[in-house]
């Protein structure tokens, strides 16, 4: 579909998108592209797009951001890969990864599909007006994911524990399908309590984000009720 | 070491342990033990153990109960296998995880040592009194973690994607050694502030959870900068 790829940025997407491109068998090139990726942070999308000459596809990889800030392009789409990047890694971080597809036209709906595809990632679309309600739940699993590992790495280590014993914990808990066990699940409220008096006393600085989730679980669990 | 296992109890810790040790060659027994593994519920545990003969070592495999659960037992420890269980699993889901072993003697840690090689666990000891602050810490890290990925999942579903595009995500982000990336360690505050604004919109049950970690994320960022 696009013959001549330009991208524009080798930050932590731009260079794993450039190098999974490449070993697609693109030649990517600076002049003359049919599209133009924009690889640069959020803030910076609507300049580099206001620079780039009319003609060519722009197509930008942030989930937060709007597809006007491409403006004055409309030939445009934006491929947001629902994955979290390591500076200098390679192309295989796209491998079993979700991307965020936002499109204005059918057109633009089959060109960030294509891309979807070379970059090897499966696909959904993101209306205009969702992609904040989107990116935040995308935020939230993989940025408090890590402040989650570091509270709870902070309780075992000064309990006199490996933190990283946490670690086959929090990855079973995924491949158990975030199947909920633990005494929240069982209805065991004098744990629950023990745990709060010991927050206060040891670890004061997890007691909000104890009490929320806790609030959250419980919620959940009466939802679940429900249906 | 042991020749003459009984285990009380086949919940989810206990059949998956039985099936370890029979595979490990051990045949289990009712009558006549050398060691006596109670896998029930934590509240159950004083009254089998006040239940069952002196002479024996005893063993219980809860993280947060204390050691005195099991009196008149002196010839006692604990190992609690840190990690979480399915229903009718096998013995596979010990392997790669830690266990917590509780012992006041020599003698007790040599038999704990014992039966977490048994059973194909890594171990480290966690004192009496840093049990509740241990504990709270693997709930935390399991328990919440599926809070946070119905809470985010919500947030996608509302926004009209698939919740399970957030999994590919959070597996890359414990692979990535929980390498913080995102609007806050950014400082990107507008990011931050949109998805305040969204959530009292569209996902208010969420506000406290992603605002406490919010929080604790900040204080995290701090301390490693003062480190």
């Amino acid at each position: 579909m696009f013959q001549r790829i330009r991208i524009i940025g080798r930050g932590r997407v731009g260079s794993a998108l450039a190098a999974r491109l490449e070993a697609g068998g693109h030649t990517l090139r600076e002049t003359d592209p049919d599209l133009v990726v924009l690889c640069v942070p959020d803030a910076a999308i609507p300049d580099v797009a206001k620079a780039q000459p009319l003609g060519p596809w722009i197509c930008h990889v942030s989930g937060a951001t709007p597809l006007a800030a491409c403006t004055p392009h409309t030939r445009r789409f934006s491929l947001h890969p629902l994955q979290t990047f390591r500076r200098h890694g390679g192309p295989e971080q796209f491998d079993g990864s979700w991307g965020a597809i936002g499109a204005e036209t059918p057109e633009a709906l089959a060109g960030a599909a294509w891309l979807g595809r070379e970059l090897g990632l499966r696909t959904f679309e993101i209306a205009e007006g969702q992609r904040a309600l989107y990116h935040l739940g995308a935020t939230m699993a993989s940025n408090y994911l890590v402040t989650l590992y570091r509270l709870a790495g902070l309780a075992l280590a000064k309990a006199g524990a490996p933190a990283e014993a946490l670690v086959p914990l929090m990855r079973r808990t995924i491949d158990n399908d975030f199947d909920l066990t633990g005494p929240i699940a069982r209805g065991d409220w004098a744990t629950v309590d023990r745990h709060l008096e010991t927050l206060r006393a040891r670890l004061p600085e997890a007691e909000a984000v104890y009490v929320s989730l806790a609030e959250a679980t419980v919620r959940s669990l009466q939802s679940e009720e429900i249906e």
